[in-house]
């Protein structure tokens, strides 16, 4: 009865949530904040009976508020909105990449660029980083490529290209071939790459609600590309789904780019509680990566990635350890409340 | 820089949201009455703070209250939930339909069952109705077939399949090929097939919240089966997405399952509409279907479908008009409000 597609599946393994004890959770790079107060009132001011009527299809409304959220000239015709950055990746393999010539990315970056290469048959090749973790950007125009897609700042690395980098990325790229900045952690790094978008019709920038505005639990993300991109992507989504963003999301994410100015307090707190976790971490010898998002990459010598896992576990905090080669060593350590950072660093120092 | 794919694309084109002045909305299926008032208690107890983490990726309370709503022996393992009962045929069709043989489902139903086959690559054949738009089940057994598709009550047609026809359908077919039974709009029918669940471990059942519990605006829909069809479906989930139901979507369906007494009211409120207005417009020489849904089929003798519609539009009601061969002299009208329903049959009335 079952599908030989289902047969080939691997499914992706849902991050840990132990119940035997609270954990302080700094394991899926959530935000320890809560959302802006201003969310509570909308949702008191809510009119539950509209949830009887289907959500406007394009998020019109929400897309003019993120416009003018991210500022610089975008307008709303070039926002696209979907249930998470998740799902409007899904959408933009099926729109951009070609499946005859390969999609290129970095070898360590968010695991979900493959699975998505995956479902849709388009070949990819996984580029290596340099030593220090960062992209090198020489190693893509060496390819014959049908698109780059990479995470800016990326992840698991956390190290960031400014935007200097990626236009001269985009200026040495053939025009017709997208490249995709997926600037889900954006909101802890310097800058954007979104004032590109007027210059090069080929750049597309994706963002997420749900790290830097503490809104992970009702999923909302966009793109960010010139119309007729935005236009491909509408066109996808009509297609073959009618999912859209549901009612009460669209309204509280109204509401949020509403009160940007509490997010971007949220983000220089944790960008401060970041700096100094590091550089407290590597006073005790850790070797810890540059960061410019919301989680850190740490190792000790004389430790293995997992035990250090494991023995932070134990005393009751939850972090993330990758079982890939290459960065197997290394913890990746979600920033939470400086009360929860100073514990843990309390236990970190205590290993020698 | 767009790939073939996208160029192949026929977009869905979404119902029309006229602005020019306030429809009365009898297009879309949607319930006229507002969900329980118990939705707007959860809703102001919802701890906000919580939308910073991911939702529960599986739903499991939300499972187990669907199970025991649903009752008959249905256990939480039984249920798979997802955003709208759209996504959750979209992991059926990648599950459970190869794409060797085709897949059959009637000739009238709901018109994404040809584009998610498209979607998937699974050929597919309709099989005619019968004459008076009835699901003819002898028909299906007669093909070479990868598995069977079918809305019950069917739309748009609105007909019912009792449970023993639907029995003798899954006793003479074989048990390795899925027979999926669509109940969006079981609500408002007499029965559901979800007993024969534990005598068939080949059928599956999929229903939404957007019809019956007012709930369209929220998306949330899911499917009964036996476990192993629910791993599947969970597999296939978990392999090229992951976008869980969110949580405030989570807590509302908790909600409503617990009210269902409130609903139980609403369904019996809207059958009594229907058959009401259906005997009017009987009585006024309209030709009408009969329905066990919560919309009618409605033609007249010497008014083109698209007329009718015209001219009720003109007065203010949007109703539905398909322009689709062996359909197109009717209209589809969403039952509403008894007193819109009086307002829509006072029109109809005039046409002479």
């Amino acid at each position: 009865m079952f599908t030989q597609r289902l047969a080939l599946l691997n499914p992706y393994v849902p991050g840990e949530q132990p119940t035997d004890r609270n954990y302080i959770k700094l394991n899926a790079n959530e935000n320890p904040y809560p959302p802006s107060p201003i969310l509570a009132q909308k949702l008191a001011q809510f009119n539950l009976s509209a949830l009887r009527l289907y959500p406007d299809p394009d998020s019109k409304k929400l897309c003019k508020a993120i416009a003018t959220m991210v500022g610089n000239g975008i307008t709303e015709d070039m926002i696209f909105v979907g249930n998470g950055s998740d799902e409007v990746l899904s959408f933009i393999f099926f729109s951009l990449f070609d499946s005859n010539v390969p999609l290129l990315f970095p070898e360590h970056t968010y695991s979900f660029y493959p699975v998505y290469a995956g479902y849709y048959d388009i070949p990819f090749k996984k580029i290596s980083l340099n030593n220090d973790f960062t992209i090198n950007i020489d190693s893509y125009l060496n390819e014959d490529s049908s698109g780059i897609i990479f995470a800016n700042p990326n992840a698991p690395t956390g190290q960031f290209l400014n935007i200097e980098i990626v236009r001269s990325l985009l200026l040495r790229y053939p025009t017709d071939k997208a490249i995709v900045v997926d600037e889900a952690y954006v909101d802890f790094a310097p800058e954007s790459v979104v004032s590109l978008i007027h210059d090069f019709p080929n750049l597309v920038v994706v963002r997420t609600f749900s790290k830097g505005y503490c809104f992970a639990g009702s999923r909302l993300g966009y793109a960010i590309a010139q119309p007729q991109v935005i236009e491909a992507l509408l066109t996808t989504k009509n297609s073959f789904n009618h999912f859209p963003v549901d009612a009460l999301t669209q309204e509280l994410g109204l509401a949020t780019c509403e009160d940007s100015a509490y997010y971007k307090k949220i983000h220089n707190t944790i960008k401060l509680t970041r700096d100094s976790f590091i550089s407290e971490l590597r006073k005790a010898d850790y070797d810890v990566l540059p960061s410019d998002t919301n989680f850190v990459m740490v190792k000790k010598q004389g430790y293995l990635g997992k035990d250090l896992y494991e023995i932070i576990k134990k005393e009751g905090i939850l972090v993330r350890h990758f079982e890939i080669q290459g960065i197997s060593d290394y913890i990746r350590i979600t920033i939470g409340l400086p009360e929860h950072m100073d514990q843990l660093l309390k236990i970190m120092k205590a290993l020698k």
